[in-house]
């Protein structure tokens, strides 16, 4: 029978009665005929109920014991929706990330996935068994539980997608699908049908909550169909596919996201030589800190200037290390600057519509929005301003493409 | 280094300041140059709290999930705990009964220990850690995760200490140790100060809830000491050893103790044939429910009467099954009583001397106490009476035995 691997995040399952409704959606993708695996994450508020506890011990709590705190979250779920299903009158079972064979490396707390053995889902599955698992964590071969971090739940979902050869990935949220922009921001925000894995991955890595970048990518590379949509209500959602065939003429822009959780850090007037770069990152990335946008450009002086953007998490610590380096490359000067957002639009089209970019300058120009930073893909142009002209800067640039099409 | 198991019970980690306070308890022993296994039950009201969401979906919701759902409470405590510890500059680990290798049959939510692996306890010892585990939870051969049931916190300490050779259990509860009665029902009940484990198993077996009896008897067999103390004061404790080389001279009694948690299930005018009981009591052993006396004789019909006391939640289940094989066995009636109390007193003294059961018998009849069930062992002397009769039957015992001393 065909595999059908659904998720549902914390909001689809945060009481019992919603346990019971995300059973009745279980139950009738299992009466099609499917065998499902489904995936789950902590109750709505349960996660940040755990990091509190840590936290009120320890501002910077041991990792290892962190992850053995924060995965009790799921493990509950997991316990609860398998309780609902076979009251339901259905043969299920619950596995811890595990007990499921997700083996992941040791980086408490934002570990990835290596390997799954998936002998146990699949022997229950041909046992009639309805699988539920714990999204968001991992064991390592030596025993320890592991986290994957933020939007884990989402890469587990894809990850078992490919271990068991899914039909398809279902990422259940709160949310009817992808959109071309934000709804809360822009009234003219669309629904987005299909949409390629590429463009996806460029919309919810620059802060498009819908999908975790990560799972984005996970299923791209192993060519796995996701289907995002809403667990409360009936509509389609977004498909995201690899290759995106539905579409006869490719939307130069299929979407604006913006990412709020950052923050920019600038060094200037460091000696450009061989090597600059990773000297500056190269302590950052031992503080294991996601680094996203780098821009680096020689002054007048001849010497280099540095800006990337971290999470906004991570602003503090970044800093210090920054001054640090600072100290050793004998650098002019450090800048912080935690009030920023980044604007980013997306398009496959953009490849074979020149012009895209210099339109969107044009258009924040107009509306008196600086740019501190400006960095681009083939399908996509990021830049970052002050956290106040976000509104602005996305209904402008919504209404310039005609995103509403 | 010696080791000492400690174990902490719910109340005593009910919250971070009382975990604080816990773990300054835990290293003053460590720093007396013991090497430390703790372990912990969950925090107090978390596991009900577990109960009552899974009652909530089913009234009896799948055993093997349920043990999932329950072993996250003590999941949650050994990471707080290790992460205490951790900030106050001591090393500590924490593992789920799981991941310490303690190994249960597959009975879910009263599993029973088969064997522990101590080789990565011992390992972390070795490297200088405090290990903290969590009580009342397992894992079967197959990786399921098992619960050992009610006051099973206990019985995982005893058990850790003899896979241990411990030199010492310390069962922190929130008494001072094990009183000669309950001192909310009689003011003269006085503390034990040593206590044999055989005795101290009649009492806990009896209803005494400082120790769960297995446990008791688990150290008995292995001739671990025991000592149960307060996690909250600095006394010594009660101490529980195999034998009693302390006292020159035994006290006839040590203790008076009491269990309202059963009820009593009689089936009467059953033919009185070889092989009745094990027909009476082997469906009620299938339920797993575990019998506790059991009484039976011969009517001047030439019929038996059969009578023997249950938990009280099982005593619905237990009388369903009963009128079954009352049906079976052409009995006459099937009696259920679940307002009843026992109690029982409790001394190896009782061995040399005689005429104990016949004082008891007579000091209740002279307080009009009617008794409904007896029943004695080498160092016991069993009765059940009406719930009411409690607290009076308590003190006029204790104060005719001189108990307050």
């Amino acid at each position: 029978m065909p595999v059908i691997v659904q998720k549902y995040g914390g909001t689809s399952i945060g009481s019992i009665e919603k346990i019971s409704q995300v059973a009745e959606k279980i139950i009738t993708e299992k009466e099609k005929g499917n065998d499902l695996v489904v995936v789950v994450s902590a109750m709505s508020g349960e996660t940040n109920k755990l990091v509190e506890l840590a936290k009120s011990i320890d501002k910077d709590p041991s990792g290892r014991e962190f992850d053995v705190l924060l995965s009790t979250g799921e493990q509950i779920t997991i316990s609860l929706l398998a309780m609902t299903l076979i009251k339901k009158g259905y043969k299920a079972i619950s596995f811890t990330g595990s007990q499921a064979g997700i083996f992941t490396n040791s980086v408490f707390n934002k570990a990835r996935i290596e390997t799954i053995n998936n002998s146990k889902i699949k022997k229950y599955l041909d046992l009639g068994y309805i699988v539920v698992i714990a999204g968001f964590q991992g064991v390592t071969e030596n025993g320890e539980v592991t986290t994957l971090g933020r939007g884990g739940s989402d890469t587990s979902a894809v990850a078992i997608s490919v271990a068991m050869d899914a039909k398809e990935c279902q990422i259940f949220t709160d949310v009817d699908g992808v959109f071309t922009t934000d709804p809360r921001i822009s009234a003219g925000a669309k629904k987005i049908d299909q949409i390629t894995s590429e463009e996806m991955l460029e919309l919810s890595s620059q802060g498009s909550k819908v999908l975790q970048p990560r799972a984005v990518e996970f299923a791209g590379k192993y060519d796995i169909g996701i289907r995002v949509l809403s667990t409360f209500g009936d509509g389609s959602g977004t498909f995201i596919k690899k290759e995106n065939d539905g579409r006869m003429e490719k939307a130069i822009i299929s979407g604006i996201a913006f990412n709020k959780d950052e923050a920019q850090l600038t060094i200037r007037g460091v000696p450009d030589q061989p090597g600059i770069a990773s000297l500056i990152l190269g302590p950052i990335a031992e503080l294991n800190i996601d680094v996203d946008m780098i821009v680096q450009n020689v002054g007048e002086d001849g010497l280099a200037n540095f800006t990337f953007t971290v999470p906004r998490s991570d602003f503090n610590n970044g800093l210090k290390s920054l001054e640090e380096s600072s100290k050793k490359l004998k650098a002019k000067k450090v800048i912080g600057n935690n009030k920023i957002v980044k604007i980013s639009m997306v398009g496959v089209g953009m490849r074979t519509h020149p012009g895209v970019a210099s339109k969107m300058f044009s258009v924040l120009a107009d509306n008196n929005i600086n740019i501190s930073m400006i960095s681009t893909s083939e399908i996509k142009i990021s830049i970052v301003t002050d956290e106040k002209n976000l509104e602005t800067a996305i209904n402008v640039l919504h209404d310039a493409f005609k995103l509403e099409r």
